[in-house]
């Protein structure tokens, strides 16, 4: 059995993951680390790490950026493989994970769905194939009360083919302003609003006379949760490196 | 038997009719008229109407704006019922075609497909009973050769859904720009373009926890001029007044 | 504010309606009447109504139709309006629904949902102005658990285009058995399964080079519960009838 | 420029790929081979191959399983490069394909279409990583003149997830005639026939919470024959072999 501290306990993620480990028997979160202290969990909760002292084997965060240094300091003092959940990471925060991963293993991605990551590698093989012959939209849905846009995913989506193909495409959001023919080397991104939709990603592959669409549909939070859990049974062993959730896909 | 003279004849449109006048027997083309004689059709092409002399029960404008005041003036003068199925013309043209109903029946729609018609008489009858409880968005598609956006049959159904409502939305085109929560006065509309698409509309009303989904494909343009010919045989023996694809519906 | 008696209030529905109404103003669950009393709830809760004297305003069924004459019996003692959201009655009960229904305001639907109803009543619209031109085929999805097939939603809605149009359509389950072209007076209905999907319907008419596409998605259980809460404010205080939730939708 | 006999060349895709062949500068076609010679080609047609002296460098076989033998002698005996895009092969003939493949470049495949082959492979990368966790069903969609169901296609799919997972699904056809929950070990396969649709494929893998849909949507028979045109294109200066379309993904 992994025994987890949960940073970012209770938070909204925090207490997804909560509910979701209280159901299996591979993992078991033994304590949860947050700067509030207003939820009754079934562990003990730490308003700050200096002198918590419970053997622990991952340390899952799913706060803010702004907590990551605490985070990463006392993993890498005490040699615990570390997942990373929270999204928008400075360029130079990103480096010191990189920096890290070298004492200890350190997981991060954009989405902790293992779905999401997997169209995220099927739409990457795609674009390969049909590269120059098929143009690239991207179609995200999500509840109306997400701020910003495109998402996180689709962004990353956008990239991954970027990286596939020979020529870099460049990420259109609006056609409303322009009177001009569609140019190959876009990629539309257009976001959809509506409602409590969990969150939706449509990667549109048109080509003469014949359409691929590559979808991923998500119905709850807890996909994301299920997926940081299965991160932690993956990496509580694994020697120091730098693994992102497609290492969990086995392609 | 329906005898049609064909303005525009020689355009995409109008051949796209001429061929599927050919396979029925309820309506023969007797004449064309169009300023280009470029084409060879089983029937005569006239490129000025002066001294036409044909009898013919309807005439069908798949030409240009700039065509219509011509065609108008032979319709009042020999009172013939008048299809008008070219799309944006100004204000002052779209009074004018009012007026000419007091005269002789005039059917005039941004979009001659019945199935497309009937999209739109359906998201009004959804909007009415949604209104305030869900998200309204449009995503069209079209082929990677559009230069306008968004279609003009986007902006037909969003239009509809206005007059439908009790407070009109506004439309918009592009979240990436802001970081705001979405509005309850807004319809967001989408244009993916891509491939050779021929058409697709859909209209998402997303609630909580349920969304419904209005939905037209068009394969081709030949559904166009099926809804012509049937809006010929529709209009032929009306009294005058203003007609559009709506009362082909019989709804 | 309108007082409700929940029947079955122990069972899924019955629960997913007692946290709804907690929430709303406009409607208060005052007793709860089950054959089973394990739950703790935050209204008294009856295993039998013979001394049952509390004022209440409507009684929700959500139980099972083998608890109906009871249920009945109790409303039409006290003249109270009465929506049975069970389904699978016999041709018998159905039948003493509308006997009641001359005393006292009954209301009963396959589907408590308002999008569903309003997705019944387009599919009919669009089924009467397609009929003889375009084939009718449904698909419905469902979550793994569920041993009915077809869902009751998509006979219901197939049973409304049989209403709606001038001659009737058979119903067909399965292809493969046979080699045959499509007939004219087919409905194709396909039930997936698969997964936790909550409930998914799409009404598919397909015609010469275009389709025509109606989807209802249901995420969760709740829309049924909003359904049943809607319904009691509209029905409290109507005139003796019987009702839909097609009457609800003020088309 | 690779020079090609068409075997079929008076068929349907006889013909589509006659017309697809004139706009293309890197392949013509220089001679037909049908047993039916009413229809005027660009090229000359032969009623049998016995004389047939015509330097060509690939054969493209769209005829019919009856004709294969004497493509394939002719093959054999001249060593041309062979496509063979006819279905419904015996497993004798598929066996003798395999022999030829020793002396001459072979190419088989159920489906010509790239973006088909594409999706094959894709769906089995899914399965692969979703086995066990997710349920499979596929939804396929042709027109109503077609008589048989499943599709190749489909099975083609449920095949290529049988070919990847360590144990075998079943597939089902039909969930009306039982009342028993979805078992694990099953796909279903659902065909919706209807309009004039050219080919429409969707797999579907159902997860908790989420749903991941790959799909591929043909609007004509072209992109058949473009396949067959590249693979004529791929396979004229390979060496003895047996080929798929799969060869030419490039994955």
């Amino acid at each position: 059995m992994v025994r987890i501290l949960l940073s970012g306990c209770n938070g909204k993620m925090g207490q997804v993951i909560t509910n979701l480990a209280r159901d299996r028997e591979d993992v078991r979160i033994v304590a949860g680390y947050d700067i509030h202290d207003n939820i009754k969990n079934d562990y003990p909760v730490f308003t700050q790490l200096e002198n918590f002292n419970i053997p622990v084997d991952v340390i899952i965060d799913f706060s803010h950026p702004s907590a990551l240094q605490t985070v990463l300091n006392f993993a890498l003092a005490k040699k615990i493989p570390l997942i990373v959940a929270t999204t928008g990471l400075s360029d130079e925060q990103a480096a010191k994970l990189k920096e890290a991963s070298k004492v200890i293993p350190v997981l991060h991605s954009a989405n902790m769905s293992l779905g999401v990551n997997l169209l995220i590698d099927l739409v990457q093989k795609a674009a390969k194939v049909l590269y120059s012959n098929f143009d690239i939209e991207i179609i995200e849905r999500h509840h109306n009360q997400k701020i910003d846009a495109p998402s996180g995913t689709a962004l990353a989506l956008a990239d991954a083919i970027n990286q596939a193909v020979p020529e870099k495409y460049r990420y259109v959001y609006d056609r409303h302003s322009s009177r001009v023919k569609r140019s190959k080397d876009e990629i539309g991104i257009h976001s959809v609003r509506g409602g409590t939709i969990a969150g939706d990603h449509t990667v549109i592959f048109a080509g003469n006379d014949e359409i691929i669409e590559l979808r991923h549909v998500a119905n709850s939070r807890d996909i994301f949760g299920v997926g940081a859990l299965k991160a932690a049974v993956f990496i509580h062993d694994k020697n120091p490196g730098f693994y992102t959730m497609k290492d969990l896909l086995n392609i």
